[in-house]
């Protein structure tokens, strides 16, 4: 752990902690000056010791802490406490007081390209080597680090963060408050081609078989036209990619937050507040309703609707509309209980299996004995 | 829907727009023109409308558009329509009208930096931050976007587009019309490594379990010396990656579409016209026929040759070699039929597993009614 | 394959050849020089054919090749040979000596902006474009490729490889001899949010079901202040993602080779040598064991421990802790033999199935036959 990732941080007194996360401070030792956060083992007498679950509490006798962040009702003789009722809560705000952002002066780097149709609002930053295409806005206080493309028309608003190598392609609109993560790709062309004659997915689809006359014809791109709309406090990832509609423009609702390694298809519309976890895929004109959950590696099928408050469980492969409030698993994906049964189920039919063999040895036994020689009715 | 996305569109008559669709027009009104093209619903009076899905004929009467193109055989009395029998090929040619492309100025932006031994056909664009290596070779009409990285002896032929943050390594050659997304790596090292003896894969692989003595043993890479073919027509998504071969090179056949974030491992042959979407993963030294669709997180295991014609289903994961026009399921992938009886089956285990217990119980009453104590045979 | 592959590549006698490999050498003709390795099909008369499999042994008649590296026990008449035990290893000691790395000049190319805080080891190469932040260290002998981002106070050490496009965040620590490929993004933020109270999730995995009071809440980013550190001769892929932690550095032990397209969640622990091939997902806060193998499209749940020399399989999906040597297949992933059975079990349903219909048939008719009207005991 770098001391550089604390430059700058102020120091704290317990008490100024303690009324941010509005928690009940048990002090045992006046004066405690806090200046960073740790686990009990990495803290020194200066950190703020976080011991939400039971291993952690077990290490407080040991550590160098003079104060610990716990769950409500942990008590202790020996260090001061600051007991909440949500630890991750707390531990954000906590979070937050330390946190050192990366490096972004106000103005515009000698060698950002940023073409002089450009609009830039007050207290930007725009980063060496980035460049700003014809017509884009950028809005008040937004930083634009290293090597991002914003590409003509586009839009980003205030207060977003654009970490180094994204890309944002014509016209997309980005709303305020936005942070978007090294490389990830907004707007790239949707995935959409079409042949002269029915292509062999299409004659699988309707005959359940690849057609005999599968030959080999050109695939014509359909252009993409609409671009993407993303909302205020959208976060996406790393890497991630989130492609242009085709007619009207993809949507990332307000608030919801994407992972890494996403792929968003074309036309998709998505509400606030989804979670969309690593490695998910949305295919091409999905609507996600709001708060939905995606789990890691999780997809779901083109033109589907997913109903709010849906949690899809990773790697599930989702095949059919879902209702609001549905948790589904497995590929294609059911709901969890029906799931977890068959999973059992299947778990139990080695034993099963068996049983039904030695049982049909039996029966035959007894129709022998019975000289039963043709039971069919 | 920002306007810009239409800038420098021309109008077309209904006339001219027929006649590129080969539609059958029926005009209740004369002199429409069109400028754009949208849903019923977002269409204003010199909108086209399209209208190929029930809901949208419906929704008809309402828009304020002129003219609506529909599926053959639909009729409408106050409004003009152009009938046509494939509606998405006839969206595709219209689309094609009113696309603006990224603004790409010909010639060579001052902050590109060119290897002066690189070569560059006519008309060629070569953005800002743009890095092309020793020897690279650049074909008429390609534009090569912001901050892409081509490396030595590359060879982009014409009339290419490659977006910015593309990566095209050492020797890469790229046929004409291709497009290459955001970010895409094309011609990283294949991932390849070895050990001095068998490494618990290999002894797992042999005995069906990790030896007893694994031990840490330095992991050698092994270079990749063969580069990346790819040939004409081909398109690559966002983020997608297509590692160089070991001693040939990795190939990438004609009219080939590559979705986001799609994985191709070093050594593979793709035939001509397939089809990977997204996050769909090839593993090394697989070969692909003609035709093969590999749909969404779907991936394939090393050194396996699937026929061509085939379709492999979203999120299968294929574990042997596949004849022509094989359509499987499921992980490891089975003939669709199959996959969707064996869904069948467990789903009915429910059901079975109770009667199958019921049953016993009826067995044993018979068996103890019948004084029968001993059964076996 | 372009003969710039080869550019600046000596010229070996066979001899020199043996003795790098280690091999039996069965020599048929004198003053043979080799400056290529390929395969029979596609050698000339100073290539080494490579010729481990049959088909490859069976194609060395027709070769122009003059020697072949052959697997122990094959032996030729009319083609000098060279026999090894391991081929693999023997092909990667080869290629080594025929490599031909990147251009990467020693110096600061003038495009690079290098914060003058930064401290730049002994012939560093540093390319176009490249930007270093505040305090950096990049090692001797380092080559950081165009497009790379560096940010304030990460440390690179020695003999180090940077791909065109890799992002590495502030403060990350990577060690010696590490290779990390295009557009691959070291420390982005964790994927942590949290809200004021229970989420759906939260609620879901208490509850096993959405509570009915979902609602529209604001969710907290948690930021995270750890970096990351890899240790020395990691590789990592194109694209691929690995986040800063949130407290605590996310670690990538010593010799571990991380794929493209792969996902490190924050707080994460690899051990060394570990393999965690293309696609394959961790989430955050796992702990991976030594040497383990995470195979294609493969993730794990967060918070889990995976013991050391694990294999988890494609495409599994880990939803529990693993003891050492481990071997998982299937989601939720189970013991390989297991799976092995249950997808046997599964199969022979159908039969079993129509059986016990048949069965139940007989059985009632044999109840028929004997006048057993009510068996329930």
């Amino acid at each position: 752990m770098k001391k550089e990732l604390y430059e700058n941080s102020k120091t704290y007194t317990i008490e100024e902690i303690n009324s941010i996360v509005g928690g009940i401070l048990n002090k045992v030792e006046e004066n405690i000056k806090i200046n960073r956060i740790a686990s009990p083992v990495d803290a020194d007498e200066n950190t703020l010791a976080l011991a939400f679950e039971e291993r952690f509490i077990e290490s407080l006798p040991h550590t160098k802490a003079k104060v610990a962040l716990v769950p409500l009702g942990v008590s202790l003789d020996n260090i001061s406490t600051i007991e909440v009722e949500r630890p991750k809560l707390a531990m954000m705000k906590i979070l937050h007081l330390f946190y050192v952002p990366p490096d972004a002066h106000t103005g515009i780097h000698p060698s950002a390209i940023v073409h002089p149709d450009a609009k830039l609002g007050n207290d930007v930053s725009i980063g060496p080597n980035v460049v700003i295409g014809r017509g884009a806005v950028i809005g008040d206080n937004t930083k634009v680090l290293a090597n991002v493309y914003i590409g003509k028309f586009a839009e980003v608003k205030k207060n977003c963060l654009l970490y180094p190598g994204v890309y944002v392609g014509d016209c997309i609109e980005i709303g305020n408050n936005v942070i978007i993560h090294n490389g990830a790709s907004i707007g790239a062309d949707g995935y959409s081609f079409v042949t002269e004659t029915p292509s062999n997915v299409e004659t699988a689809k309707k005959e359940g078989k690849v057609g005999d006359d599968a030959t080999q014809q050109k695939i014509y791109k359909v252009p993409s036209l609409g671009a993407v709309t993303i909302a205020d406090d959208v976060e996406i990832g790393a890497n991630a990619a989130i492609d242009r509609g085709t007619i009207e423009n993809t949507y990332i609702g307000k608030g919801t937050k994407i992972d890494n390694l996403v792929q968003i298809g074309h036309n998709c519309i998505v509400g606030e507040n989804c979670l969309i976890i690593s490695q998910a895929g949305v295919s091409g004109s999905v609507k996600l309703g709001d708060r939905v959950v995606l789990a890691g590696q999780a997809g779901i099928v083109d033109h589907l609707e997913i109903g709010s408050d849906s949690i899809i469980m990773a790697k599930s492969g989702v095949t059919k509309n879902l209702p609001d409030k549905s948790i589904v698993m497995g590929t294609p994906a059911i709901p969890r209980k029906e799931f977890v049964k068959q999973i059992k189920n299947v778990k139990e039919l080695d034993v099963v299996l068996k049983e039904i063999k030695k049982f049909k040895k039996d029966f035959d036994s007894i129709r022998e004995s019975l000289n039963i020689e043709n039971v069919e009715v």
